[in-house]
């Protein structure tokens, strides 16, 4: 699979790229369907958040005219798009003068179990705890050692995802997935202001089911709510919706709002 | 300046490389006097941690003997020691079998203004604070963003370094320093199993304090204790201690034990 850096092929980056000193930057794993980025109004529009965030200055019309053309020559697979902010010489401190290197990377499809989103998933209760962090709180930024410590927990082919909470014990999302749960009617999902990233399929989620009427809320949810759910999913923007069947000793069955949104964002996956 | 990658002279890693893609890594930077890396045992120790923690299977035997072979050829200067776990494709899970990169970056000496050290220096109170994570507090991985932003909180040259509180408000570090207080005759520092980087020259500032008889404790410390310190000082293992004469409206004097320690420690960095 072919690779760019900066719009040029490359495989490569240089040693001094804070990307790898520091994770000084952002990222989104893009599904591409017969050369189209889907969802991807969402996608940079996170991207937009996190570089505001990180002060990491771009041009997002050159990132999304990148991201357009190197979808097109990937045709079917997984766009991977990182923003660095460029080289440094040792130290924290930013040089407001380099530029943000562009990465895009391909892949091949991601292939899951057909059974992931037919019958649904367990989650794997996670020990590790996720930090609160109100600055780097809802963007995808590269700092992701919680997720690989916490995804190195289980080895089993039992669980597709994790469960993480945070350190007060609030139940925040999966590892690579957000976090939906149904009680009387009510779709919940966990408010990421302290911690946790801001899917792009949370928020087409979430703008789905208020054009379904549904109503939704976003705020602390606590494993007492989770456990008492009469619907648990998670989803992400590439495999789009997983019924959630149980997690530790908690179970939940397949509801209907799940595969109803589940149809739904199937059709924005197989365009 | 020349640099490594797996023993062999490179300027650059593959993009797969997940210390890119998700800063899953450990650092040490080292100062390197006519060719002898200094407080190289502690060093070795704290990365070794790191590498326990974060589950990373190295030849530490291998390590130590590249970081001498290095430092012989650099001469006078900064060793920067990362350790990434290798390639990967997408996904946070861990490949055991894939081998962690070695990547050696020699630089200049550091040069710092000499009264930094005279007469000390001025903290910028940083309003960016430590997120609380026990699995990652005292070691020295790639997830630096916090001090990337606490960093841009400041331009000028007033401020040599800047205060870092946790969540809670704690007084913890510097950015990239520890920090401690002498009041009453006891030499404090921050406990450090939240959050914070346990720094190799901490470490011999502790030994040397007890070496002298000096009543030493680790122990949280509150903002109140700062501001009633008898003496403040920053330490790291290439600039050695900078006294603190003052950080927002607080303000020390330089101190004896303070200008005791500082003369140990530069006596170990000037051989």
């Amino acid at each position: 699979m072919h690779s760019w850096v900066d719009g040029q092929p490359a495989d490569n980056v240089p040693l001094k790229d804070r990307g790898l000193a520091y994770g000084d930057g952002v990222f989104e794993t893009i599904a591409v369907k017969a050369g189209q980025p889907l969802l991807l109004d969402r996608h940079l529009q996170r991207l937009e958040e996190g570089c505001r965030r990180l002060a990491l200055v771009v041009d997002h019309g050159l990132i999304r005219h990148e991201v357009l053309t190197f979808a097109t020559a990937l045709g079917d697979g997984i766009l991977k798009l990182i923003l660095t902010r460029g080289d440094s010489l040792r130290g924290y401190g930013i040089n407001p003068g380099a530029p943000v290197r562009r990465i895009l990377q391909g892949s091949a499809p991601a292939v899951y179990p057909p059974t992931h989103e037919v019958e649904g998933v367990r989650l794997f209760a996670c020990a590790t705890r996720l930090a609160q962090q109100p600055l780097l709180a809802g963007i995808k930024h590269l700092n992701r050692l919680e997720q690989v410590i916490a995804r190195a927990e289980w080895q089993d082919t039992e669980h597709a995802e994790g469960l993480m909470l945070d350190m007060s014990g609030r139940v925040i999302e999966g590892i690579f997935s957000n976090l939906f749960l149904v009680r009387n009617g009510l779709l919940l999902t966990a408010d990421l202001s302290r911690c946790g990233v801001a899917g792009v399929m949370r928020a087409e989620v979430l703008a789905q089911a208020q054009a379904l009427g549904v109503p939704v809320a976003v705020a602390d949810i606590s494993i007492e709510q989770l456990q008492q759910a009469d619907e648990v999913f998670v989803c992400n923007s590439v495999y789009g919706i997983w019924p959630v069947r149980g997690c530790a000793a908690m179970s939940w069955p397949v509801g209907p709002l799940t595969r109803k949104l589940q149809g739904i964002v199937r059709a924005l996956l197989d365009i």
